[in-house]
């Protein structure tokens, strides 16, 4: 018998339907001798109606109010699961995020789980019952009512599951599980039996969206184990922990693109102290969200600074970039390159194997795809490439380190 | 300056405008330098949607969660009220009932209002900021959230309004006040500037549906005066309160009637205990609910027991009666008759004032509309009449006692 946390999202308890589907999951899990707490999220759709009705009444809707507004969708979703659950005979009772405990920190609209109080759920659990808790709300000490931001029903789902010392988180999303590569992309990808969460991580940041870094991070940071995988299946998804050392024996764990990405470089800078920090601090300023960063002296002695970004940025930045150039002297100049492509080989197997980015390079050249920006991490290797081969080379990388099913 | 406890309905806040036009109200209250306190219900229409999707999950849902569900109903309300504050330049903050201090008793679905802990609110006040504070709801000693009824909202205000030791509360509706009579049959009806809570007591128990009798009850045993008015304009409406002596010298406050009336009169019932009881907990049992009761004496030495009860109910008294009368002996006999009215005369002045009742049938005979029933309480006199006559005897009655405008 063991304590199972389980976070649906509001695909999932989308509809009465699909609410009465999730009853019967956790059904199934009790009748194998699991005790469960579900945390879920507000029926989908229901979180933009409200922002559009609170977007009707102010251009910019004070944030206190908007928790107490959108936390309601969850108060919804929580009762009419619980309904479903008692409905089929499964005894159960809902908690909000107050109820549960969920203590939070922070600013409104974007709280930060402080911590867990799980005295109630505790006790319900003592009583055999199941618990469905609100997801993505707490409240803080003062008791105003918080919501966590995007992806906050995982954090909250990952908060409970170490507050409860739970056996296993489980996260049933859309997706089946985490691939060694976009399936859509590469035919043979596979899916991970495990993962590590630096690897889930690294992952995530370039474009595998398959969970917001800080629930990541959260779970990491605790020590939480948890599985991803289908809520619409029953098979076995990824688990996501700590590194432990046959990981190791995989080198590289899977691969990932991003597409439409550009590039600015800037030449003809003057080498001398500050710059650099001009220069980023333009683009921060601009809201342009900055990727890789490369940067050398080229043979004039003078400062080249390469950078990837979105191409929706491209625009904005050169507005950003224009008069710090004009206040350097006449040599700046400012390249741009857009249709670009990232892809990147994450493994913490990297650590312990050399020849990895060799071996890389080595695959994209025989396919002649030629790279332009690398940049390297502990646990990463990225490449740019043109992104009208990005997916090739995602699929010759993928082969080249064994991944291919 | 004053502090205001409002009550805003569903209807008041039933759409964006609405909420818009609510918020633009307190505001001049605001500009005339009150202090408001807002208490507010759920969207019209939202608490109907709400028990429809938990009626498709189960045909009797759960109560615990049924009061999770709905209390999501104020929740949206008093953000979205707050934020349209905000926005025309109102500080001003929401409360649910929990955050408000609200405390309850007894079942789900169906709270009593235990107490009220202001503390929140007096901060708020002490701030000088404007409180939306949601009605309907309230919270166990043990954080379990309740819901108070029908008529929960009035009853939330009302409380709060105690609580704080406000000046006035204003209970803003879609009608303009308490009038002498229903203005839609007596043309000449006055809308009162001031009535007892006994009086509208009952006036409410005779179909004068302004208030649910429970938070003109909780009003009286506070002491909280209140004001019934319209939402829609600026008019003053009726202030509710206890009663004065100048008060006394109005003898009749006001006439109210009830329509779809029927009469079940049983005769020749051996004048032996037990038998009124055995007769009432047998239409008890079948739900009926029982109006006037009068029982005598027949010249035969039976007993005869006449009830008043809707329409509806008569079938269903019949079928209950029918086993009670078998058991008793033969000349025991059911009569029936529907189609009457009953007309209600209300006003603490019949305490001081003899000849009231004589003067109502006299009036009543003049225009030759016959009396069936009369039963008497020490402030109302009713009658039942041919429900064709009960506009008439409305008019003549409210005419006889002075009330016409």
């Amino acid at each position: 018998m063991a304590l199972i946390v389980q976070k649906y999202g509001g695909t999932s308890v989308g509809s009465i339907d699909r609410i009465r589907n999730v009853a019967n999951r956790i059904k199934t899990e009790r009748e194998k001798g699991h005790k469960v707490v579900a945390v879920i999220s507000a029926m989908g759709g229901e979180t933009d109606k409200l922002i559009g009705m609170a977007s009707q009444l102010a251009s910019e809707p004070v944030e206190r109010e908007m928790d107490v507004l959108l936390s309601s969708g969850e108060q919804q979703s929580i009762a009419l699961l619980t309904i479903a659950l008692n409905e089929i005979g499964v005894e159960a009772v809902s908690a909000t995020g107050r109820q549960a405990g969920i203590i939070t920190s922070g600013s409104h609209t974007r709280g930060r789980i402080e911590d867990i109080k799980p005295a109630v759920i505790d006790r319900y659990l003592a009583e055999d019952k199941t618990i469905v808790v609100a997801g993505f709300q707490g409240i803080t000490e003062e008791g105003l009512i918080h919501t966590l931001g995007r992806g906050g029903s995982d954090l909250s789902a990952i908060a409970v599951a170490s507050a409860v010392k739970a056996d296993i988180c489980q996260i049933l999303t859309d997706v089946d599980g985490v691939y060694t590569a976009d399936p859509r992309v590469v035919e043979k990808a596979r899916k991970l039996p495990e993962i590590s969460y630096d690897e889930l991580l690294e992952l995530a940041s370039v474009g595998t969206k398959v969970m917001q870094s800080r629930s990541v991070e959260f779970a990491k940071k605790y020590g939480v184990k948890f599985e991803v995988r289908s809520s619409l299946n029953e098979n076995p998804g990824t688990i996501v922990t700590e590194e432990h050392e046959a990981m190791e024996s995989v080198v590289i764990r899977g691969v990932s693109i991003e597409r439409s990405q550009a590039r600015v470089t800037i030449t003809g800078i003057p080498d001398t102290p500050g710059m650099s920090g001009k220069i980023l601090g333009a683009l921060a300023e601009a809201e342009v969200n900055i990727d890789m960063i490369v940067s050398n002296i080229a043979h004039d002695g003078c400062a080249r600074h390469s950078f990837t970004m979105h191409t929706n940025d491209l625009g904005r930045s050169q507005v950003a970039l224009k008069p710090v150039l004009a206040e350097l002297d006449g040599d700046a100049a400012i390249e741009t390159e857009a249709g670009i492509g990232k892809l990147s080989c994450v493994g913490i197997g990297m650590r312990s194997h050399s020849g990895v980015a060799a071996k890389m390079f080595e695959a994209l050249g025989e396919a002649n795809i030629n790279i332009g920006m690398i940049s390297t991490s502990e646990i990463k290797i990225s490449v740019t490439v043109e992104e009208e081969q990005i997916e090739e080379a995602a699929r010759v990388v993928h082969s080249a380190f064994g991944l291919d099913a």
